[in-house]
């Protein structure tokens, strides 16, 4: 065998890698993730049929080991780095998660820890998409930033001063458990009025339904209902020009827009970038959202904030920010 | 003469001393400030006479001339630290001011350098009032914390990770023009349905009008009106049990309470600090307020948070800490 494959070979076998999850309500995304942010292989699972964390948690263990068992071959994982909602991240715990079929509190650092012999990180899902936006996006450069991901929920980080924000207790950049209505709409999280519940894409999903209900305009949603209605199905009968699907994204924009606007007034960033799956609907979602956010915005900042799509693929961000953590670390300890 | 008097003497003369400013839309308070925060003398203007930022000017600067001569013996003063409403820091520029009866960009900082040959810093009055609390205050070893003045207007400061947050610019900590109630009551910044209109001084009072414009509720303020109403009435109302009154702070603890709470979802501090007249009003404000908060926070956040007033007088806080930024730069150059 001439030498020269004999190393690629060699080289191939040893080139390190981490695994980065992003755990999410609907499904849970997994990626083998280089340091240049560039992830070579990706798995998914179905988070929604999970009915409870011990399912859930068979089947994601499962999963790893068999993704890493495939790829054995090509790369050597030095770590976890896992991307969850709610979760306290000192203590390593997913706490009382909205969206979840879980108990009040889940171990998941214990869990993983006692599964694996890997280095694990863990962090809140909205902190590790700001960080692969940070990291591998947008925000590269920028020092005050805020990343909102618009998803089943929505959720976001915070940079300033160029370093992340936690906040005391590991909870800040929960943007969409701002309440924006007062006695509004039931929210996963007990209360009531959340943004989430009318700007997410279960929130949009949630005033489409109401508008059917209430109104007698003519839709192409109407006939979708009884095949099962997702929040894509509004944006492509709005990108055919459906006025109810249009005035849907209106309403949305108008949330977004407003609470975006009381963000600035709040943190004054340079730049908001949104993520996720509704971030994907382009000027149907950002124009009534602009048009909204630069009427109501502190007049001294109008014209002044960029706001606009992560730069990042939909999947990829959380899952490569939450590997950035383990990469982070080994930098930290092998320079 | 014995020796030792003469060497007190001669500390005293010598004593440094840096002016603190409070540019506030019902007064303007100077004060002289020591290393320690200790304002060892006061003097306050009135800013609300004021028609123009000429007469403004002309008299606050006759007010400074005559406060540094009178206390020439004692203090040689090293700078002038201002914190102003509505102020780009970095172009040292008022700009569009609510509450005050100027143009809509005042160089403040050139009209200082042109009439003083001290240096001189600016701030946000927010900005200022936090550096107090931080450095002289409640806010003395916490990393994370939010401050909130509610005086004539809302205004306010962020601490994070032990920095206070100025934004991308300058515009950071503007809490009282967050919208709480979009297409409310009109604010003197342009836009409706501010915080400042429901929860400042001034919000009290126009609660307290539309009380009694709207209600046949029986009051002693309503005698009050003919004589002239103001907050800290309401106030003594309350105090004496006045219902209405009480209502009155029932439905500002009710606004604060969920702009606090929408504050901690985003932030995560580990206390909020109230600074301003309205904070004194004690547990008439602080009950119904932390009674809504928790009601309303995050469920993860419950009990996490201490609310409570500012540990300065309410007239030094802004005066110290915008003098603290003479004190840090003087500190900057000389260690």
């Amino acid at each position: 065998m001439p030498l020269c494959l004999d190393l690629t070979f060699e080289i191939c076998k040893s080139m390190e890698i981490v695994l980065g999850i992003d755990i999410g309500g609907t499904s849970t995304k997994l990626g083998l993730v280089r340091e240049d942010g560039l992830i070579v292989e990706k798995r998914t699972i179905n988070t929604a049929i999970c009915k409870n964390e011990n399912v859930f948690f068979s089947l994601l263990f499962h999963e790893i080991e068999q993704f890493l068992a495939d790829f054995v071959a090509h790369y050597s994982c030095i770590g976890i780095g896992i991307g969850a909602p709610s979760c306290d991240e000192a203590a390593g715990v997913l706490e009382q998660a909205a969206n979840f079929p879980f108990s009040e509190r889940v171990p998941i650092l214990a869990l993983f820890q006692d599964q694996f012999d890997f280095p694990v990180c863990l962090t809140k899902d909205g902190n590790a998409t700001t960080l692969g936006e940070a990291r591998y996006g947008a925000g590269r450069g920028i020092d005050n930033f805020v990343l909102i991901t618009l998803g089943t929920g929505i959720g976001g980080g915070i940079v300033l001063n160029g370093s992340l924000v936690k906040g005391a207790n590991g909870w800040a950049g929960e943007f969409g458990h701002v309440i924006v209505e007062q006695g509004g709409r039931a929210c996963g999280c007990g209360r009531s009025g959340c943004l989430e519940t009318y700007a997410s894409a279960t929130g949009l999903q949630r005033t489409a339904l109401l508008r059917l209900a209430e109104t007698t305009k003519e839709s192409s949603l109407r006939e979708q209902v009884a095949e099962g209605l997702q929040a894509k199905d509004i944006y492509l009968a709005a990108k055919r020009g459906d006025e109810l699907s249009l005035s849907i994204f209106e309403e949305v924009g108008q949330h977004l827009g407003l609470a975006l606007a009381n963000i600035s007034a709040m943190f004054d960033p340079e730049a908001v970038f949104l993520a996720g799956g509704l971030a994907a609907a382009g000027d149907i979602l950002f124009d009534p959202l602009r048009a909204q956010f630069e009427a109501v915005v502190l007049p001294q900042l109008q014209g002044r904030i960029t706001i606009k799509a992560s730069a990042l693929d939909l999947n990829e961000a959380a899952i490569s920010g939450a590997a950035s953590l383990v990469w982070n670390n080994k930098n930290l300890i092998t320079t």
